[in-house]
């Protein structure tokens, strides 16, 4: 199943299951108003939203509509947390050779893990405003997943059941501040402004077999201005996720509706590219001693997307540009 | 005017207004259902509040009632953001001077702030549930704003504007936990379980002449298993809320509701005592070379309170404990 939500100016928008496809959409309000309170009352709202997949995908739905991306919010808009973990072994490696940052991050047996703001994520083409070029605009693509509420300290094993929804995200970075931020101990703050998700969440059982050992094994194809820099296989995560929600509920419970992030996508294989220009710059340092690539610039577009077997967008691109804060 | 949350087993509680002496108290929900919603359109629910709380102090409230402390959640028991910035300076001097920390905190000319759960704050009397003693559980006696919604890039000056209410609160941490987290960078997630607040959330009027500079300028008592610790100027900051919010917002909007913390309580005369158990163990360690102060354990209290002129409690005290997981 496929949940979106249509934009309606309130702070959790209105609910619509999307046809795998992502041609067709309908309305759900009906039997719950939005994600947010789907995902706070799920086992009691499943069957019914499964029950009107089932009629959409079978082209029996009443009010089915042309399902459009740029009149959708994030599928969650507001969540009740935010972690991101960066389980991706080759990104932080690479990381911290071509910026001689601390090594201690690459010798812990847990996922690094930070909180971000989770009060307004943005939409799949929603542009992102910023106050500044300087500050080193970059996108980081990754994979996040939509939690039920999941107790203190559960086990990676029970984790996972845990799982109620995937979704793909851009975790914008300002890089120029983050390192600065990095060094402090308290984590990011100014450097991490907030994220862009996918056109939808999908169960994992819309991924078939490609939802394993806790990872999404699928490609992610990643454009800036229109030219490929990462075709990468999503399912090289040095942690499951299981493990990453065990990491961050040891002393504390997660509401339902918490998002928990891959961090960027990262493959061994260098010709695989890179899913953040951070990476991208590092491997030229480290091959050329000196960065080629240039951070983004106001009007620049980014395109993230993640295919199925077949070649189907699994969760519609995220599309989306850059504007200066007060144009 | 004061306001509480009546808990009723849903995430938001429900909205009551409670007399100045934390006596009285009279439910609100007929004109805003919870805090939630009144921060989230306060201009509109404002003068409604204002009438019945001079209704209730008055004594011609209709439905009042003798006001519980064991009854009420957190003035705000989910939050969109909490964000804890290190304002007291003697409390970082200390802490690096007596670890052997980084001074690069020391030497930044803006607030340390870092991101933490927001999702389920505990209440003033609500016991705080955790899986072990072992790791090092502290106490972080301070005070919080919970702001209007804040556009990105706002400046000092408007950004204390922005304060609706002011809380006190109690940031659990995990000692044993946070310094291997701090040096990884990625700031704290293990070692800052959840928060515990104040019985009552007050608006800046409440304070009279002690709320100025964008500080709150009253004394605190912190007391463990009814000992004193603290007896602490809570105006001694280094940096106002107004500057706070404004590092805050710098690449982000603020969500109304936001929550931004002081500081653990700090002040430059030793004498005062501390807010928190791991700068008492600083000064111990600083004077006898070694920590004589141990951590908390299952079934100790902390008792927080600030007095306004009068000697009167201006939040309702912070009374709680703690108990381990699955007991």
């Amino acid at each position: 199943m496929k949940l979106a939500t249509l934009k309606d100016g309130s702070p959790d928008g209105k609910l619509m299951i999307v046809s795998r496809d992502l041609k067709r959409a309908v309305m759900v309000t009906d039997i719950v108003p939005s994600l947010r309170e789907a995902v706070e009352r799920w086992a009691a709202v499943l069957p019914a939203l499964q029950e009107k997949a089932r009629a959409l995908e079978a082209g029996r739905a009443g009010n089915a509509f042309a399902f459009d991306a740029c009149k959708v919010a994030a599928p969650l808009p507001r969540a009740p947390q935010w972690l991101d973990s960066s389980s991706y072994k080759s990104h932080g490696r690479r990381m911290v050779k071509a910026f001689n940052l601390s090594t201690a991050s690459l010798e812990v047996d847990h996922p690094l893990m930070y909180q971000g703001a989770s009060d307004s994520f943005l939409g799949a083409r929603d542009d992102m405003v910023l106050p500044s070029e300087d500050h080193g605009i970059d996108i980081e693509a990754e994979l996040g997943v939509i939690t039920d509420f999941v107790p203190m300290n559960t086990k990676s094993a029970d984790a996972l059941a845990k799982v109620l929804l995937i979704v793909l995200l851009d975790d914008v970075s300002l890089r120029r501040l983050l390192f600065g931020e990095m060094s402090l101990g308290f984590g990011m703050i100014q450097s991490k402004p907030t994220c862009v998700f996918s056109q939808v969440a999908v169960t994992p059982d819309e991924l078939g077999e490609a939802w394993r050992d806790g990872r999404v094994h699928l490609p992610m194809i990643v454009e800036v201005n229109g030219r490929g820099i990462g075709y990468l296989d999503c399912g090289e995560m040095g942690f499951s996720f299981g493990e990453i929600i065990s990491h961050a509920c040891r002393t504390r419970t997660l509401a339902a509706g918490t998002v928990i992030g891959s961090g960027t996508i990262s493959n061994h294989d260098e010709s695989a590219g890179s899913a953040c220009l951070a990476e991208r710059r590092a491997l030229e340092i480290l091959e050329h001693g000196a960065a080629q690539t240039d951070f983004l610039h106001f009007g620049d577009r980014v395109r993230i997307e993640v295919k199925n077997g077949d070649g189907a967008s699994v969760f519609g691109a995220i599309d989306h540009g850059f504007t200066k804060l007060g144009t």
